[in-house]
């Protein structure tokens, strides 16, 4: 996702405050907020779940809880997802 | 990185050969080969090294050898990389 110019920092310090509720959520395996040498104002957030209805289940969750409302007034636009679907490789369980 | 129209399966196969030499790369953690069910002839590979010295080294080795070679002319143009640094959160270790 992209903050508004100049947010990029703030976005990621709020989603981070998202990420910590994250550890409780059933099914989160893995919720990483990231920066990218890139584009200064993108933030991405690599997450991995244990299967679809544990993710839709937090995605749903986010907006109410997890100070996901936070940090919606920091975005230039509405969030990019993108789903995957591993097939295998090293360092997967 | 996206393959030539109905070619997504092929690539797939192609990567995970990639992925196996991957293994035994130094500074490897990561290398999972995904599809996404939005773009069939997309293929995704989700990397973690522990340093960019590791990934580079990979890199430069990739197109010698461990198979890289084979996957190019499945290819529809050349593979986007997007550099991501981790902040923090659940399951990052």
């Amino acid at each position: 996702m992209v903050a508004v110019p100049g947010s990029g920092a703030a976005l990621a310090e709020g989603l981070l405050k998202v990420a910590e509720g994250m550890r409780t959520a059933p099914g989160c395996e893995l919720y990483v907020v990231n920066r990218t040498p890139d584009e200064e104002d993108a933030v991405w957030v690599t997450e991995v779940w244990s299967d679809e209805a544990a993710s839709d289940a937090a995605l749903n969750r986010d907006l109410g809880e997890a100070g996901f409302g936070e940090v919606l007034p920091l975005l230039a636009g509405p969030p990019e997802f993108i789903e995957l679907n591993p097939v295998g490789g090293p360092g997967l369980s």
